[in-house]
């Protein structure tokens, strides 16, 4: 059969564009009950040049290519060979262009030595991208068979990508999302399923589920992904990674695959990537600099504003007496899917670690976000996914095993606008009630300031089994509210400390599927990640307290 | 019959507020054919403190009300019996609270006296609203007979309302709206059909038409519409008045009453209505001054930026030399309807106008308006009106005149949401095509800068005749595409200028039909007014170019 072959040949294509010397031999790779973590194992590929550049924060490299003692050639190579080496391990990567990628940093190297000046503040940094950006030369394939063959021109370059380039970035690969680009998971009949470098039982989370995997092994010193219920959130908590989901036109989206075109409101946004957290603030502040609501008809006119991540860093424990210390509010349970344990000793631990600093910690109360998600996944699924299933039916593939209840309920019919406009108003009051909830928070706490940040877990999971990722709650409720959010590490499961109990009690049919899924042995060594909220447009603010939570894990001591 | 009596009585009721000695005798008006302008006429109801009051701008207002030479309660007095008398003779009001506003004002001047300082930059500025905007203790029956009865609340009250009251404005009175709050005229089965003051044959124009009249009248020194499609602009071009189209999410539209609950894009904003064009500035700077994104999530945190409009004023022509002269662009006519004789001529003084002071002044051919606007109004559409039918049905009542084709033909069916959603994508297009094309301005003139405003008619009429308003695509446009644009006062209709010319071959039908709807006995004396159109939340930036073309109008020189 035709797709299956075209499918296999772009998958071997991959292969083909990585240097016979960077090729593994996957018969060696330890089984996974003898390996379960890649995380030290990838070392073993590369040289101690390539071990120092690509262990290295996205800052260090930058200033290392800008003082001459890293080529920037040298810098994109390395990242290149890990990047490769990363993708043999867990099928992380969708498209490569490493020789265009080291003539494009050759190009760079030579204007540095030329002119001694940088082409701009992302000089040779190496950046990866989700498959979902349009990149000139490549395919944006996005999981789909029937989507192979067209190399993306110029013109269908978005913002995002032209401003990156334009400030020095160097694109180099591009990384694998699910079919339908819709799923926490990432898993399609093209590259297959992105495997979690930190426990191979595990998914990688999706949709932006290849960046995550990548990040994780040092692929890339930072990377885009893209945001519609929780896809970089999800992969970011999955990985052991920051990421941001900005609130819709802070940043360029256009010139992006997309499986719901037209869709009028909560629309996908995106946001950077990485494993250390100044990476975030790197991305956003430069791609800000350049003043992208020229190009992009969508973004507002809001400047990097460095004074409000300050004002929130003059408020950390220490120096907060003056300006007032943080308030964080923890949401545990939505009361309707209890997280696992992983994730429950994750909020406990945050939660002890803030008030070790001295900051406030309050409960969270807010309107059913169970409703709200129900109402977003109504609003997404409007018009029946008829594009995902017209580039799923276009080459005969058939559906990924997650999406195949969906495909084989062919009896669902696109709503009328009637109803849609319904769901949008229900959307407007829920956003009313829900920001007068938070105004209302100042009222609740001693010091009678508004709550900074809402902690939550991002999933009810520390990363899960292929297949088995259903629960949106907790990262789309963002979505829904198009407010701003982060994700961030704090710790990994460990069948020592997080213990199954049989005997719990569940709120529900939901909650029993997942809390039946949890078991300590196989999650053991999975990430823990979760996420704080703030409101619409508080990018630099949900940076800050990414740092405060940060910072107070660190310091953390544990009492007796 | 019971729709009739309900709405005769909300109609006497308007009366029966009005202080008996400020009611006038109809009979005593002069005829039209004797009495076109309302606007020397309405003087002889006033006394000279009264004239004196309402004459002066709202800047002037508040300096004397602060500096103790006029009590607020003085001022709020003057105006409320101008706008009694300005509702009789043209039907401009739907709600009033005289009684209220004095008490209110009364309470303000009380604090000056004891503390010495205005509660607020609005302190005893008496301001208008739409009938839209909600009201603690008024009615917002927005022209439906079903809709009356209902008090609004202080839960019902938008963040705009709240903010302009905190600021120390008085709300005296709400302002007529036709049936369905969408159409570019002001008529309904309760107050009836809002008059030009300028020229009494003719409408105010709409939906903000009650606005429209009472400005024009002097009855409120400043007001508040809002715009879907051009109900701002309209009513402010056939007034003779200055009228800002904010973006979305520039300025707060909660608590509003709509007839299209739940639209999820292309939605309707609020914007200042004046005389003068500081009010504008005054009116944008005091509420965004209000950080109202706090409360209203739809609201873009966006301080007012005067560093963006001095950027302007020191780009005019005088001070221009350093940072470059500013580029206007001119669109005559669409290529659909072209505007008649006074509307063309009013473009012609604007462009000799700008000329003069040595601005650059080119020509602007856009991707095509007509198809734009068409897309505009099935997004609109595509519910078929469902909750404008149930309002009008609800009582009974028969739709204004304006409606009766759309209303009789019931075999419309909303449209589902894969359509809905294909015209929103049709939109993103359209509004990326539209800004590239806006970018390309840049390689078409001598000073190699982008376009700063495009001058366009906001109808293609000086004023209507009742019952005639139908093309929209010169206001629309702007909407379609979210982008700020300013209404501005040019020049009158004038029979001795203004010839018909049989000759004229139309462009096509609805050309022809608006062609032949020009007389130039009828329209003299109607307002000529004109916009200017800036990219998205250029508001600050739109208010400058409005300033330059005000002034190049007062100081332009006409050569032999």
């Amino acid at each position: 059969m035709i797709w299956q072959s075209i499918a296999s040949a772009k998958n071997a294509s991959l292969i083909d564009l990585i240097p016979p010397r960077w090729r593994i031999k996957l018969s060696d790779v330890p089984p996974i009950s003898r390996l379960r973590d890649f995380g030290g194992y990838i070392c073993r590929f590369l040289n101690p040049q390539e071990l120092e550049i690509t262990n290295a924060s996205s800052n260090a490299i930058l200033a290392h290519i800008r003082s001459g003692e890293w080529g920037a050639a040298d810098v994109t190579r390395a990242f290149c060979h890990r990047a490769a080496v990363a993708h043999q391990l867990t099928h992380c990567l969708s498209e490569v262009r490493f020789l265009d990628a080291e003539n494009d940093a050759k190009a760079l190297d030579e204007h540095l030595l030329q002119t001694g000046q940088p082409v701009g503040p992302l000089h040779g940094l190496p950046i990866s991208l989700k498959d979902r950006f349009n990149i000139e030369g490549l395919e944006s394939a996005c999981g789909y068979v029937s989507w192979l063959g067209v190399r993306k021109d110029e013109a269908s370059e978005g913002v995002l990508v032209k401003r990156l380039r334009r400030m020095g970035a160097i694109f180099f690969v591009k990384t694998n999302v699910p079919m339908s680009m819709l799923m926490g998971e990432t898993s399609n009949n093209i590259i297959g399923s992105t495997i979690n470098p930190y426990n191979r039982y595990l998914s990688a989370g999706g949709a932006s589920g290849g960046e995550g995997a990548l990040l994780a092994l040092r692929g890339a010193p930072q990377g885009w992904g893209s945001d519609i219920a929780g896809s970089i959130r999800i992969p970011c908590a999955f990985n052991n990674l920051f990421g941001l989901r900005p609130s819709f036109g802070r940043l360029p989206a256009s010139g992006m695959a997309t499986s719901l075109p037209g869709l009028p409101t909560a629309g996908s946004v995106v946001g950077p990537m990485a494993a250390d957290i100044n990476a975030l603030e790197l991305a956003m502040k430069s791609v800000l600099d350049t003043s992208p609501w020229q190009d992009d008809v969508d973004v507002v006119e809001m400047p990097w504003r460095i004074e409000k991540l300050q004002s929130i860093r003059n408020r950390t424990s220490r120096r907060g007496e003056r300006d007032g210390k943080l308030v964080f509010a923890v949401l545990d349970c939505d009361g309707h899917v209890r997280p696992h344990p992983p994730v429950q000793r994750g909020m406990r631990l945050v939660a002890k670690a803030l008030l070790q600093q001295g900051y406030d910690v309050v409960e969270w109360s807010p309107p059913s976000h169970t409703e709200a998600v129900q109402i977003l996944f109504e609003i997404l699924g409007s018009t029946a996914g008829k594009e995902v299933r017209r580039a799923i039916d276009s080459s005969g593939e058939p559906p990924v095993s997650q999406l195949r209840g969906w495909y084989d309920n062919d009896d669902v019919e696109p709503s009328s606008s009637e109803d849609f406009w319904d769901l949008c108003d229900r959307r407007d009051r829920y956003r009313v009630e829900y920001n007068k909830y938070w105004i209302s928070t100042r009222e609740k706490n001693i010091s009678k300031r508004q709550v900074d940040g809402v902690i939550m877990p991002v999933a009810p999971t520390a990363a899960v089994e292929e297949g088995t990722f259903t629960y949106y709650n907790y990262s789309a409720i963002v979505n829904f509210l198009d407010y701003t959010s982060g994700s961030f590490p704090v710790t990994f499961a460990d069948r020592s400390l997080d213990l199954e109990a049989p005997d719990y009690v569940p709120i529900g049919p939901a909650d029993e599927a997942n809390w039946r899924a949890y078991q300590k042995d196989l999650f053991d060594g999975a990430p823990v990640g979760l996420q704080v909220m703030g409101k619409r447009f508080e990018e630099e603010k949900v940076i800050g307290l990414m740092e405060a939570i940060s910072a107070a894990l660190e310091n953390y001591q544990p009492t007796i």
